[in-house]
Order: C-alpha cells, then structure tokens, then sequence
C-alpha cells in the first residue's frame, strides 16, 4: 500500500483523493509559494526572483518554475531573442491561489511577531484579477 | 549572506520578514498541514493520524508533532496512564490555520479533477471556532 487512492471516475491520485493533499504535491515545500508570491507581487524574471531576500538558490529556484509550468500555474514567454530569455506569469490556475497566500500572510503576521507584508514592485506591471482587485490585498 | 532579516524590534528572522515565508518555516512541507487538517476533522490520537490515506510514516509524524508542540500549535496531553498515552489538540494558533485549509481545499477542489473534502470524525469532539463554525467549512 502506498497510499495512492482512485476518485470515482478514475483518476488515481498520488497520496490521497484529498484536495489540500493534491495541492500539497504540487506546492508544498518552503519554496514554491514564495515564487508564486513574488509573480502576483509583479515579478516575472529570473533575476527579480533571485533577488528577493530569501536568497533562493539557483537550482532550486529553476526546479519550482519548471514544476510550476508544468502543474500549469505558470507560462513562460520569450521577452528577449539574442540571447533568449523568459519571464514569467501566472496562469489562471497560478492566481487562483493568491486566497492560499493571502490567508498563509494573515496567519503569520498575527501569530509570527514583527512580520510584515512585502509591497509590490513595478507598479505598471501588476497583475489585476478578474474581480478588479490587485495586489493591495496582502495588505489586509 | 544567509537570508537573515531584522524585524524593526529587533527580532531576527531566519529567511525573510515576510509573515508568508516564517509561516511556511513551520508548514511548508507535504505533511504537516495534513496533520492540522486531522486534528481540524476531529483526530486526536497517534494512530488516528498513522490511518489516514495518505500513510504518514511514523517517524515522520512523530517529528512533525513534535515541531507543532514545539511550535505552539498543538498541545499534548495524557489521555491513559499504564502505559502513558498522549492525544493532541490544536491551540488557538493552530487552530487559525483552517483558513489557510479552507484556501488550499477551495483551490484543489477547483483545479485537481476528481478531489472530494474529507468528512469529519468522531463527531462528539469536533473543534468548534470562536465564530461558532464547524468543520463543515471544508464542505464550502
């Protein structure tokens, strides 16, 4: 038994048919959601997230946004020809979770003294959800 | 260059000031959130947790229980004597991570085809929040 588990229509999911354990596969570690977290605060380049003061590594860093394309929530796209480079977005899916992280920052800066939000960078570039709200939420 | 930051009271973070980042310093991994969400649905007992689908190994668990101890978000307590046995519950700071859950169950139920909530056990002993919700917000 290894704790795979098949839906009614039969899907075979890895761990369990739980839907936080499904989310847990695809971004459950200390890394992927502080990427996500930096793409709905508007960056989009490698440099912009290695920049942030977690200090991510490189290969890990390259590991998270190729799952992420992967699992869906983010695209890459050319923004530069010679040589070629990427930035990157959020998908649909990738800003669905923008509630997950605003819930995670409301829960730490209440019981994670001297915490504070991170604003977002390049004003022009933020990414307004369908519902017109923009970044400013992690402020709540 | 570690990652290090100071908070402006003086206290040190290990990352980042980011209420994001030392939140997922605690639960940024595959299983301890699996752990909140039993002790969420009404689980108490060590071998609660080892029965659930996804089959936690036993060390894992053991070390994750005792970082939430650790931690503040849960508190042990004796519940048999000869031989001494322990059961778990959530304080009120684990207790507000069923936010965080609800968030993450409202993504996967949306994006992971197939995925169905867990259902509740043991009724009788059902964690009851200060709002007076039950743990029927995972049904939402």
């Amino acid at each position: 038994m290894t704790g795979g588990a098949e839906a009614g229509d039969g899907i075979i999911f890895k761990r369990s048919s739980c839907p936080i354990t499904n989310g847990l596969n695809i971004f459950g570690d200390k890394w992927t959601l502080l990427v996500i977290r930096d793409l709905v605060l508007g960056k989009r380049r490698y440099a912009d997230f290695i920049s942030s003061p977690e200090n991510i590594a490189s290969n890990i860093l390259a590991d998270r946004l190729k799952r992420l394309e992967t699992a869906g929530l983010v695209c890459r796209r050319v923004y530069q020809q010679k040589p070629v480079r990427y930035e990157y977005v959020l998908t649909e899916k990738g800003n669905d979770l923008k509630p997950v992280l605003e819930a995670i920052s409301r829960w730490g800066k209440k019981h994670c003294p001297g915490t504070d939000v991170f604003r977002p960078v390049d004003p022009p570039a933020l990414p307004v959800s369908k519902t017109g709200s923009t970044n400013s939420d992690f402020n709540d």
